[in-house]
This record gives C-alpha cells, sequence and structure tokens, in this order.
C-alpha cells in the first residue's frame, strides 16, 4: 500500500456518501464550504442503491400489476397478466443507476470532493482514508460521520444468499419467491410481504408487534387487508431457526401458543441494525455511544467530542433516511453558522402497501399514553367518492385530536393518496393545527382528501357521508334559531 | 293535475338535491333541523350524475390506460392494449349509481323528506312544487336555493345531440370520438382533451386563454406535455360557427391571425353558464343577481331576501361543486344558529389531465398584480426520485411568497401526486403558513412531496437536488463559522 507522505488540509470531512452524507455535503457546499466525501461503496449508500428507491420501485411495479383487475373492469384489456421479473430487475437497475449517476453529478457540480476509502479516524481532526492500494491522511475542520447501518441476523441464525437474507439483499433474488417468509414488525416487513404477494408469492410474517408500530384503528383495517390479501400472520412471534436446504428454508418460531415450524421457499430477516462504525476509531475518541454502538447526538447533531457530528441509520432512534436527510442538512448548515435544528416529533412514516399507509404524529394509544384527554374522528375510505371512482375502497382516515384543546395529536390513514395525503398532516402538526383549521377550508370535490375532511367532521359527529346512528337520529331534536 | 288543498308547514326547504343541495341538507340535519329537498332529477345533481364523478372516472380510466407502455417497462405483461368504451360506461354508470344511491340512502337515513318535482317560489315563505301530476304548496321557515346552473352554447351555435356537445353530455357519446375538437379555457376542456387523446382520439383545442387560469410557469409546462401528446392548441380563439354533418362537424374559428375552418367529428364546447333559475319566481321575490342572472350572496348564503340562502353554481363566481358543498354546508349552519363562513379566496383547483395539475391561492402573476414583491421557488418533477421510479418525470412544483415577510401565497404544481399535495398548500395557506414552515419538517423519503420542499429550498438557492448555476459557483466565497 502507498502510503501519502503528508497530511493534506481539508475544511469539512464527511465520512460517508449515502443520503445523509450527500445531503450534508451539498448543503454545506451550498453555505461556501469546501467539502470532501469519503465513501467506500457508491454514493446514494443503501437508501438509493439496495434500500429506499430499489424497494419503493418494487412496491411501485407491484402495486400497479395488482390494479390489472381494477383496469380491466374499466375496460382496459391487458390480456392474460404476467410478470417478467427480469424485465423489472432491468427497469429497477435502471432506475437505480440513473438516480445515482444524478447524485453523483450534483456532488461535481457543487465542487465536493469525493474520496474512495475506508475512513478512520485517528484524532478529533485527523482521518486516514484507505483506498485499498493507497493510504492517506486527513486533517480536517469539521467532520459529519454519515456511515448508516447494517441489518443484523438474530443471534444463532446466519444468512444464506439467496435463501435467508436482509431487505437490502432483495434486489439480488433472481426468482419470485414460492413462499417468502418474513419476520419482522417493521415498514419493511410489510412493504415486502404485500408487494410479493402481489406479484403472485404466498407469503407468511411472523412478527412480535402485529400493531406493525401503527395506530389500533390502522393495525386492525390492515390486518383485514392482509388476510383478503391471504397473507397469514404469527404474532408475538420470535425466530428461533432457519435452516436452508437445496429445496427450501425450515423455519422455527416460537409463537404465544406453540413452537411451530414452517416452510418456506425464502426468509426475510427485518428490523435489527447494527452501526457501520467498525473501524471508524469511535473509541478511540472516546465518543459517546448507546450499548448498541449507535451514536449519541444533540438537537442539531453534534456528538459528544466537539466539531464532530453524526446523522442519519448510525445514531440513536428511528431508521429513516427522512432523518438522515434532515440531520444532515442541520448538520452542514450548524456548522456554516447557522442556527438550525432538527424535531424528530413529527417524522412522517409512510408504509407503500397497498393501499399505502401513512402516519405522522400521535397514535390514539400514545396520545393517551401521555396523558391527552383524547377525541378521534375517522371516515372510512369507502364512502369517498374518489375512492369508489378508482376502486379503491380500502382503508381510513384517522385524527387524533386533544380534547380540551381541539389540537391535532396525530394523523392516520391507510388508504389511496396516503403517502402524498400525510404532508398535509405534518404540515398541520408542525403549525400546531386545531380541529377547526382542518375543518374550515374548502377541499377539492371529488377528491381523495375530502377523507381528511370527513374524518375531522365526525370527530363532532358531522360526517355528511356517514348516517347517523339510530340512536343519535331518534334523540335529535330540532332547536330552531330565528 | 291534481293540486294539494292545503299548504303545507315545513322548516328548511331546500330546492335542489346537487352537491349543494344535500350537503346542506345532512348538516341541517344533524344540526336538529326538519329538512324538504326539492328535486325534479336525481339526487347528486350535475355533479354526481352527469359532471364531475362520470368525467373523473373517465380521466382516471385514460390515465390507467396511458400508463400501461410504464408498466410493460416495469415488467408487467399486458398484451396489445385495448380499450372498450361499453365496458367503460358500464362500470362509470355503476359506479354514479352507487355514489347516487349513497346520497339517497343518506338522506333516508336523516329522515331528510325528497320531493320529486319543480320548485317556484310564490312568496317569501311560500313554495309551490309541480311534481308534474300533483302540484302542492309548502309554507316554509327558511329556504336554500341549490338550483345549480346548465352550460349554455355561444349565440348562433346549437346543440347537435352526440355531436356539437356540452361537458355533461359526454357521458352519452356511444363512441370514441376520431377527431374531437374542443373549444374552451377551463379545466373541463383541459380535462376531455387529454383524457380523450390518451384514449387515441385526435385532439385539438381552441381557447381564448391559452394559460386556461394556470401560473405562467405551469401553464407554460402544461404546453409542453399538450405538444407531447400531439394535442393541438389554438389560442386567442373566437367559436364562430359549427355545422354537424352526416360524417363531421364543420368549425369556424377566428383566431388572433386568421379566419379557420377545421372538420373534427365531434365538438365539445365548455366555459359558460346559465344558472338554473327560470321559472323559480326569483323576479317575485325581486332577490338580487348579476347581469347573468346568478343569485348574489353573502359571506355566509344569504340571498337579498332574508331567510332565504343561495348555494353552489347558481351563485356568482367560481363553478365547482367544492364551493357548493362548502356553501352548502355554511348556510346550513347559519340557519341552524352557527356563526359560520366561508372564504372563497382559498378554493384548491384540481385539473385530472395526465400528469394532474393543482393550484391554491395566487399565482405569481396575480401576487404581482396585487402588489405584492413576489419571491418564487420551482423545482421540476424530474429532479424527484419518487416521480423517477413511477415513471411520472413531467411537471413541476411552485410556491409563490411574498419577498418582505416570506408568507405563502400560492401554490402550484403539475405532476404526479398533485391532486393530493395539493391539500397541504390549502392547510398552510390557511393557517398563513411562511417559508420556513414548509422548510421546517422532515419530509418522507423518497416521495413525491420531496418537490415542495425543493421547491422551498430553491426559493433562496438552496434545493438540494438542482446544481448551482456555474455562476453562482464560482463566485461561492467559503466563510468557516468556529
Amino acid at each position: 500500500m502507498v502510503v501519502g507522505e503528508f497530511t493534506q488540509k481539508r475544511q469539512l470531512i464527511i465520512a460517508g456518501g449515502g443520503p445523509g452524507g450527500y445531503n450534508a455535503a451539498i448543503r454545506a457546499a451550498q453555505l461556501g464550504m469546501e467539502v470532501t466525501i469519503i465513501e467506500k461503496d457508491k454514493l446514494g449508500g443503501v437508501c438509493l442503491n439496495t434500500g429506499c428507491i430499489p424497494s419503493k420501485t418494487l412496491t411501485h411495479a407491484a402495486a400497479a400489476y395488482a390494479s390489472l383487475p381494477h383496469l380491466n373492469e374499466m375496460g382496459i384489456q391487458t390480456g392474460a397478466p404476467g410478470f417478467e421479473l427480469q424485465n423489472f430487475k432491468e427497469y429497477q437497475q435502471k432506475t437505480v443507476s440513473a438516480l445515482q449517476k444524478g447524485v453523483e453529478a450534483l456532488c461535481k457540480a457543487n465542487k465536493i470532493e469525493v474520496i474512495k476509502g475506508t475512513a478512520t479516524f485517528m484524532s478529533e481532526n485527523r482521518i486516514g482514508v484507505d483506498s485499498g492500494h493507497h493510504y492517506e491522511m486527513y486533517e480536517y475542520e469539521r467532520a459529519i460521520i454519515a456511515v448508516g447501518a447494517s441489518p443484523v441476523m438474530p443471534e444463532g441464525i446466519a444468512p444464506v444468499e439467496g435463501k435467508i437474507i436482509s431487505a437490502n439483499d432483495l434486489p439480488t433474488l433472481h426468482e419470485l419467491p414460492e413462499h417468502l417468509v418474513v419476520s419482522g414488525s417493521d415498514y419493511i416487513s410489510l412493504e415486502t410481504a404485500v408487494a410479493y404477494r402481489n406479484l403472485g408469492s404466498n407469503v407468511s410474517i411472523f412478527c412480535m408487534d402485529d400493531t406493525f408500530g401503527l395506530d389500533e384503528t390502522v393495525a386492525k383495517e390492515l390486518h383485514r387487508v392482509l388476510k383478503k390479501l391471504k397473507i397469514k400472520v404469527f404474532k408475538n412471534s420470535t425466530l428461533l431457526e432457519a435452516c436452508s436446504y437445496e429445496s427450501h428454508v425450515a423455519i422455527t418460531v416460537q409463537t404465544d401458543q406453540e413452537k411451530l415450524t414452517l416452510e418456506g421457499s425464502h426468509l426475510l430477516i427485518s428490523g435489527q441494525y447494527k452501526p457501520n462504525t467498525q473501524g471508524l476509531g469511535l473509541d478511540f475518541l472516546k465518543m459517546s455511544t448507546d450499548d448498541q454502538g449507535f451514536i449519541v447526538i444533540n438537537e442539531y447533531g453534534e456528538t459528544s467530542v466537539k466539531g464532530i457530528y453524526a446523522v442519519g441509520d448510525c445514531t440513536i432512534g428511528i431508521k429513516l433516511a427522512s432523518k438522515a436527510i434532515k440531520q444532515g442538512k442541520v448538520a452542514a448548515e450548524r456548522i456554516s453558522g447557522m442556527n438550525s435544528t432538527f424535531n424528530l416529533a413529527l417524522v412522517p412514516l409512510v408504509i407503500h402497501t397497498v393501499p399505502p399507509i401513512a402516519s405522522v404524529g400521535m397514535t390514539e394509544g400514545e396520545a393517551k399514553q401521555e396523558g391527552y384527554k383524547v377525541k378521534t374522528g375517522q371516515f372510512a375510505m369507502g364512502g369517498n367518492g374518489f375512492a369508489g371512482l378508482a376502486g379503491q375502497k380500502e382503508g381510513l382516515t384517522k385524527l387524533v385530536m386533544d380534547e380540551e384543546n381541539e389540537l391535532i395529536l396525530g394523523v392516520h390513514m391507510m388508504g389511496a393518496g396516503a403517502a402524498e395525503l400525510i404532508q398535509s398532516g405534518t404540515t398541520a402538526l408542525e403549525m400546531v393545527a386545531r380541529e377547526e383549521d382542518l375543518a374550515y377550508p374548502v377541499y377539492a370535490h371529488p377528491s381523495l382528501s375530502e377523507a381528511w375532511l370527513e374524518a375531522v367532521e365526525n370527530a363532532s359527529g358531522k360526517a355528511i357521508h356517514i348516517p347517523p346512528s339510530r340512536k343519535k337520529a331518534a334523540t335529535r331534536k330540532t332547536t330552531f334559531h330565528v
């Protein structure tokens, strides 16, 4: 290995070029800094190359495939439907590749230096980069750690290529699973299960938490949909053993009732992560981490080591690219002298099942646990005109409010348009909206958004498209206003 | 004809059971009133039976049909595509019928009396109803006029069944037009043009205003899309003559450059309306109307005749079901003693073209005309990751802001998800959001909503996925914050 003779000076070094890293890099460059990204693999990270983008391409294609009967119903002839996995994989790869090249071009346009290699902190202002055949030392003024996290298998279970896999390995599958067994209680488990089921695979889910972290009413509707899709869900389940054979994978699980063994063609395991901080030299810096090694940061991303920031999956808390992106920008802005902070209380969760699920703020259960006197309003998508004409009648919208002051605490939706409509929930929560703020505006008609209006109106028993309860109708008394 | 012997007493009479009327009726019933709807045709009105719902079913099906090449690209095999109009019409009719029965059931559940007949006001508190074979007189305490409006043909042009038609006649077409000529500058003209083009018809548009009332940047992108679709647009055009022959319709138009004649298979004329108030007895009540007969109302729907309210298309202003629905509820609430009002400054406009267009608040031009110092931010959907993977790269998002205080003045979008995302714009405008209110939250990733974030960030030159301009990049200077 060639070792560089001199320590080179850099202003801002970012370890990792995933969504947290590259967003931080571009924002810092926009604010006038000289930025260097150290990335051992491809810019874009897990999110772009094996995670979010490939998975959302899959869920998008699977949803489109599942919509064919509806298209036929509307007079669109499509012949005998078929799904060519190879063609899909080409499309998926083309999509990833285009976005990946886009990130590279953006970094170049922002004059961001990208060094390929593995980074190791040597001191509070020095970092070494091993590029395989070459080793260089850099002295930096500020650093951002954005190295991400990797899925880990439960103890005693070993990954087997193409058989016992994590979500990041899904794009490498060369066949549609005949029977996909999913072990996990997270959004990845749900998205994967529904997508492959819609493409024709048999699917079973083992999960500890069968609410999947969702509001209880949404979870109930989800289970109705999963049942209709013939996805079998085993709740309170712990994976005990998984053995890969030539023809199948044998999976042993402890449920709350029994120990059972299931045969599947593939086992996807999701939900556990470890930070990609091995060899990064954090111990040497005495950087604070939690007991799993995730980095402790403050409300603008600075670690316990002054001048070194950390963002995204390698930090404590939820594992979402949206968090990494926000934290990356905030860290860059802070380093550049702005007074930015982030608030993870209002991170929207979007799950690309069919129909999609989206949620922001507190669930009813969480709000009650926080001591709120809770008032809710909900509306079934079956009563929404646009959902009806679009053949997408599954799902519901639910608003969680504080009964005392009518503040909106949470918005939860399963149904067509949820992924886009949730933005309105984020805006409402961010602006501390009350019930009347959602009830007052004019809603486009016919539109999926009207389900929200009816959910708000339902909180006071006034949804137009929900029939009055018999009792209520019987006791109504006219008081005419002159 | 049998004439009822006695004048019957009613509390609230609503003339017209369209969206304005039935929403008013249900809301009034919810608030404890005894409600009677007089409707000569079907509950649901134009919107449900021949307008919004049938047209959105058409645009939905046409968009789905247009998406087939994208489905094929993703590995979904669909054989040779075909569109069976007859099947579509059955689906459309089934959809309308289901919703129509739903409205009937809701009225029944809310104990709303529905009388079939034509209403005529006889005095400020009496109305006669002609049910064909029967005539009854009713004395009411309050009334709401919700009779709607009808399309009118330009002077000198007569409708010809199945040839020279208004939008309400579209569901009766028995064939896909070979060449549909559209005369109009409204959202109906655009939706119809794009839908039939996507189903295979040749389409030409004659319009006076080729911005179609949209923000100028969105209009420009729209014209690019229309050109790509091979829809020919003749701007500044006035329809002079239309003659129906067995094989075609000959249409003569005055453009700003020439007088030209075009042959089409069908001519759709949209944009002009007259209120359905003939025979309603408004003259007798001396009710104030504008010079076209549209009823003048105040901010809660009351007409110049105390105790009589009017809502929806028969009143002055925009012709949108969303307006009618809001006004109907407000009138009912007001009559029931609540202090409700409506504000039509923030009515969202949604156009179901491909991609859809949605808009709320002021366009850049309108804001400038109002004297604002305008700042804008925009982002092309081609740079949005989710739009990319979903093969929906057309369009853009644009925010119009007041430069002095960074208040959001308008939100305009053409692109996938616009119809749902616009709700976030309405919420933001309703809550008097500033730039930072849209920039601060965490946006789901990857999501179409990120286009909004980038449009906000672009207003201050900080969109992540827009490369810096060369000049800007060249003059950037590092000022490092310690």
